[in-house]
This record gives structure tokens, C-alpha cells and sequence, in this order.
């Protein structure tokens, strides 16, 4: 252990600003809703710069809205640590999944100055703008921008249901920030973050190693067809785009279930037209991801999805054309960090174990910048996304203490 | 042939007609889309309102908005013989799905002003409100409500997508009327209708005698699971609503194929909350129906798709809930009335064969209370439900002079 291994986060301190959080945008059930840019995500993001002051923190935003705390290192010069993650929620989420890393990471500042701690690079807590992209998607569209991966004009153009944009949504809620966006270097980034998975809690095990990740391809998928009569209409000539949909969902379930126990597919959201019980629908967009712990089984679902597409266009008498796609997950994470992080916990004693990520995360996006990793926290049941989501200060404390760790250590590196 | 065997209809002044009605409410490329209870629905409501009371009809407005242009018997005392159809269309739809049968039928009085006929029974011209139910579930609910199947309540509480009330839209268009809904006796009831599918015009014949029909039976499908992150929730334990209903999609798709060439099985409309990418939907609502030209056909399909259900429920994890079904086209037509439209059209000359009707019409709800058949007229490759529907001049005729003759001899029987 280094100089400062006894040190250790205030638990309760964490708990409260997390309740504290979880007031604003109640959602269902004692869960969260708040949407990225809205009323509530404004009260959020002041009250994280209230904060963020109080702990003697320079708040910067940039025009993505992306907030930055930032702790001055004794070689200012330096490129900082970021540490941090997100406080927008889905649309009937929980208080953890995005506040836990930001405010997790206030708390490691608090407790750094607390022990009158300076480091010698500058640390910043980060708050991403839409990481869940609930309303506005992609989501982390405002990390992918930060990281290079996408152009500004992309991020402030994004829209949402009712097109409203990025941009001017921004301007509503008075988060368009003057700071540019990324386009300088970074140390380092660590994101701690619930597990949203059951394994660490089944397993009893204190904190995830974000050794891995699941590879993750993603498409929206539109199926064109013809409106006709849902009656008279013979069967051999219909083209119900409904049915091609339908058709592409139920064989990228199965074939998830092919490929064995961690593969996964996933079919969420589905469009419609005209979606009228008497008119066969002539267009149908759906959106379908295939998840895979490694890449080779990723590639073979793929190949066999392309067969069932073009089964499905066949079988249903529809054109089927991939009108977005997407991929995340196969960029590793840094060795080093992911050593430092596995290395601290053990360190501190804890139970740890090495998995693979499944969710998206900004990290993904960091880790094309600057070196990366991600410590995970157990969470009650692996449930996330959803009103029930919860966790206990036992579970969330040891992370912490490990994003502790690991920020110090790097930040004097 | 009667003493009026001779009689035909002036077909330009029909198709005059129907190009004027279809000037109200265009849709996409030359279609119509005239809903239910719209500006464009009051406007051709009007318009025919005035073609009435120039051919000297009494016109009259029931308490759901159903038209009567009443043309009087020499005994008036008599049960009219009622012949029309409708003036509202899809929302995509074309100039002839309805308005043909409206508009044919007022032809068939202006034939008959012209000839100076009058008929010992009084005729009524229908333009039954809500026949398409595009904007108000379910199809064909006036003239359930007339014919006594549903209550008026039911009847004015429809609601449309926007929780707007069939009646509050009927008074805000001035068409809420002070005639009883129904509760009279009506001697008989012909309804002109394009066939809406292809087999008249493929075979070359000129007249279609619906004999019989086509039995449907619809179901309302919720299907109840549960939200989660769609990345790391497992296979095993996701509950995914829409992996459930395409499941029953494709299902009845297969059901229909499996039972030969005339079954067949229709999803046209679902509905997914929250319907986002990044949430696995708990709820998907789904709209599926099945016809088949035989009852035991029919039967049969409905046997497989329970055990569709049973599979579907236990493979996608969900509960499926039937919210509402409903079932029509099993009501045979009166053995007289079809044996009157076969023998005119025989007598007339015109090509004819007995046919199924594959759609609904209110037709089908008439025949609960009175003696009633219909007529079909061939139309461009079967298409309906859509904006390039299309009947040419020659197509039309015949099955219009057969209701004329048909109209003539039962209103003077």
C-alpha cells in the first residue's frame, strides 16, 4: 500500500448525496426519471455544481453540456484524471446506474481534502450529458463527441421524440457550456459503476474488475412492404412489414439462445406504419443488438442473423435494409489501469473478481482517448433500468474506496 | 324480367359522383383519406345531403350519425328497403371502398326519379357512419348499434387515438341527429361494394353474388412482461413483452399458411411501452385475426394458435391476455335476397359467380336484423386500402344495374 492506503471514503457521507439525488425526477416506485436536458437534469447537474464548488472544485461545462469538476494537481500543467460518469436516467430507472460514479467520485474529492491530499496531476469528476440516451439516442453521445468520435454538429443535432434537438434543449435547461469539447489530453479515466448484472451479488463478491467487455453490434433495421387490405388480401401476396419484423425478432431471440449461456439479443423498440388493425403495414423499423462476452461468437451470430434476414425478406415478402448500426464493447481497456484497479482492491482487502462489462458505458468512448478502466459495484438482484434498482452502502462502499485508490495513485503517478 | 327490366343506371353520372366525393379529403396520390368524423367527413356528409334532397329524398340523421335519404312508398307504411354503405375511408384509402355503395345506391334513385317509378315499398339511401373504424375502434359500429348488437352508449364512447369520443366529435361536425338509432323494421338491405379483392377481375366476371363469407375471428393480445437493462439482464430470466408478441406474429402468420390457400391470418398493429432502446418492454399489446371461408377452418386455426399462445408465454417468459376479441362474417345472408342478386344479374345479361366476402361490412351487421345480401364489383387487381385503389367505368356498371333491379323488384314485392 502507498502513503495514503489507510485512507478511506465516508460511506454515509456518499449515501446521503445519493438520496439527495434521488429526489430530483422522482420516477415510479421510488425510481428515478430523469431525461437528459430535462427540468430535473437541470436541477441535478446545479446541485452537482453547488457541490462541486463547495468541495472547492473549478466547474467547467462544455457545449455539449459535459460537466467537469476539477481539483488543481501540485504540476497543474499535467493532463488530469477523470473520474465520473453520468446523472441522466432512463425513463423509469433507479438512483445508482450514472449517480453512483459521479457522486462516488465527489466523494473521493471530499475525502482527499479532508486529508488535506494533493495530488500532483489535477482530477476531474465528470458528469457525461445523455449517457443513457432515453430521449436523445445514441446514447453516450456526448462522450463519443469528447473522445473525437464524432463531430460537434453531430451531438448538438441530435433530436428527440418531438424533435427537439440537442442543441436547443441544451440552451433551455442553460447548459450549453463555452468549454470546447475534448480536443485535449487525459490521463486517465475511471468510471465506477453498479454491476447491472447479478453476478458480484450471487457470488458475494465486493467489487468487478472491468477486465472485458461484451462486444455489442446494434442495428436498426427497417422492413418495407406494401399497405393493402388486411382481409381480402391472399396470403401469398402479402407484404406485411409487421410479419418481416416480427420474423427478424423472434430468430435473433433464438439465435442468442444458440450461442450458448452469455450471448445475447435484444429487441426493445418497434415502429410502426400506418399501425392500423384494417391496413397491413407497409413499413416497420426495429431495432435489434447482439451482445457476446467474445468476439468470434458476436461474429458468428451475425452471420447466422444475415441468414435469418434474408429468410425473413423471403418468407414475409419484404425488402429489409440496415438503416444505422453501431458497435461498442470490443475496444479494450487499458492493461495497466485495469492491473492498478485489480491490484488496489486486493490490496485493500476486498473480494474481487475480473468480468466483462454488458452494458454501454462513456467509458467505451474514453478508453479510445486515454487509458481506461472500470470498477464495478454490486447491485440488489443485477437489476437496473427499472424503478426496483437498488443497492446498500455495503455493496457501493468497497468500489468506492477502490476508485479512491486508484485516482490517488494515478493522480501521483 | 319485370316491367322495368330495361331500366339501367346513367354510369357517368355515377362516376361523376364518386370523382366529386373523392375531390373531399384527398390523400396521399390521389387517394382519400376521409376519417370518420373529420372536416372532410362533415364536408362530404354535406355534399350528400344536398344529392339527396336534389333527387327528392327526406333525409334524416340518427343519434350516431347514420344518414337516411328516404324516398317514399306508394304504401309508406311499409319497412324500407335500405341500400348504401359508406362515405368514410382509411386512413391511405381510395375513392371506391364505400363510396361506391353510397353513391351507386343514390344513382339507383336518380334511375328511378328519371323513369318516373315509384315503388310500393319506400326505399332509404345508408351512409352508415364509422364503417372503416380507422379513427374509432372497432369497424363498423353504427350500424352495430342500429342493428341492435351494441348499446348507443357503447356506441358514442368510442374513443380515438387522441381520447377524442365518437360522440363529442359527432356534435362538434353537426352531425350528432335526433333519429332513433335502429329499433325499426327494414324489409330488406343490399349494400354495392368493390370486391376488394382480386378474383372477379382475374377471372373476367362482371358481378360478384356474395353467397357466403369469410368467418373472422379477432383478437386484442396483451402480452405482460417485464422491464430490465437490455444489455447484461440473462436470457434465461428476461421477460421481454415484444419478444412475446413477435412470437405470436409469426405464429399465426404460419397458421394461416398451414391451412391452405383462403385462410388467413393478419397482425397489422402492435403497440410497445416503453418501447426504447436501452429498456426490455413489459408490455406489448397486439392486434391478430384470422378468417377463413369455412367455420371448421376457422376452428382449426384457432385450436393452433391457442397452443401458439401456451408456447409463446412460456418461451418469452410473459403472460398473454386476450383484452378483447370479436368475431364476424359467420352471419350467412338471406338464401331470398342472394337468389335475387344471382337471378338479376343472370337476367341482365352480366357474367356472375358466387363468391365470399373476405372483409367486414356492415352488411354483416344488417343481416342480424333483416334479410340482406350484397354485391360486388370487380375492382383494378384487387387492391383496396390504399391510395392507388381503382375501378374503371366498365367495372362498375353491371353490379350497379344489378342493384337497381335488385332494389326495383324487392321494394314493389
Amino acid at each position: 500500500m502507498s502513503e495514503h492506503g489507510n485512507l478511506r471514503i465516508d460511506g454515509d457521507r456518499l449515501w446521503s448525496m445519493l438520496m439527495e439525488s434521488g429526489k430530483i425526477g422522482p420516477g415510479k416506485a421510488g425510481g428515478l426519471r430523469r431525461l437528459a436536458l430535462s427540468a430535473s437534469d437541470r436541477d441535478v447537474r446545479n446541485l452537482f455544481a453547488r457541490w462541486c464548488e463547495e468541495a472547492g472544485l473549478t466547474v467547467s461545462v462544455d457545449a455539449l453540456g459535459n460537466m467537469f469538476g476539477r481539483r488543481a494537481g501540485t504540476d497543474d500543467s499535467l493532463p488530469p484524471v477523470i473520474i465520473g460518469s453520468h446523472l441522466d436516467s432512463q425513463i423509469a430507472g433507479g438512483k445508482f446506474d450514472g449517480p453512483l460514479g459521479v457522486l462516488g467520485a465527489l466523494e473521493v474529492i471530499r475525502t482527499l481534502n479532508d486529508a488535506g491530499i494533493r495530488t500532483k496531476r489535477p482530477i476531474e469528476v465528470v458528469n457525461w450529458s445523455n449517457e443513457e440516451g432515453a430521449r436523445f439516442q445514441p446514447p453516450m453521445s456526448a462522450s463519443a463527441v469528447f473522445a473525437g468520435l464524432k463531430p460537434l454538429d453531430w451531438g448538438l443535432g441530435r433530436t428527440d421524440a418531438d424533435g427537439l434537438t440537442f442543441g436547443g434543449e441544451l440552451e433551455r435547461i442553460g447548459y450549453a457550456g463555452t468549454a470546447p469539447v475534448g480536443g485535449r489530453p487525459v490521463d486517465a479515466y475511471f468510471e465506477l459503476h453498479i454491476e447491472q448484472g447479478p453476478d458480484l451479488e450471487a457470488k458475494g463478491v465486493q467489487v468487478g474488475v472491468v477486465a472485458g467487455s461484451y462486444a455489442v453490434r446494434g442495428f436498426d433495421l427497417e422492413v418495407h412492404g406494401e399497405t393493402a387490405h388486411t382481409g381480402p388480401t391472399p396470403m401469398p401476396i402479402r407484404k406485411n412489414a409487421l410479419v418481416g419484423a416480427a420474423m427478424l425478432i423472434v430468430d435473433a431471440t433464438q439465435i442468442a439462445l444458440d450461442h450458448g449461456p452469455d450471448a445475447k439479443s435484444t429487441a426493445a423498440k418497434i415502429t410502426v406504419l400506418p399501425n392500423l388493425a384494417g391496413i397491413l403495414p407497409d413499413y416497420a423499423k426495429v431495432t435489434i443488438d447482439f451482445r457476446a462476452p467474445k468476439r468470434e461468437t458476436l461474429d458468428a451470430m451475425l452471420a447466422a442473423f444475415e441468414q435469418a434476414k434474408a429468410r425473413a425478406a423471403e418468407k414475409a415478402n419484404v425488402t429489409i435494409e440496415v438503416a444505422d448500426s453501431w458497435s461498442f464493447g470490443d475496444e479494450p481497456f487499458d492493461p495497466d489501469c485495469i492491473a492498478l484497479v485489480r491490484d488496489t482492491a486486493a490490496g485493500l482487502g476486498y473480494s474481487h473478481m475480473d468480468m466483462a462489462s454488458q452494458a454501454g458505458h462513456d467509458a467505451y468512448n474514453m478508453s479510445r482517448m486515454a487509458p481506461t478502466a472500470m470498477i464495478f459495484s454490486p447491485c440488489e438482484k443485477g437489476i437496473s433500468h427499472h424503478e426496483s434498482e437498488n443497492c446498500t452502502l455495503d455493496q457501493i462502499v468497497p468500489a468506492t474506496n477502490v476508485l479512491l485508490q486508484v485516482t490517488l495513485k494515478r493522480a501521483n503517478r
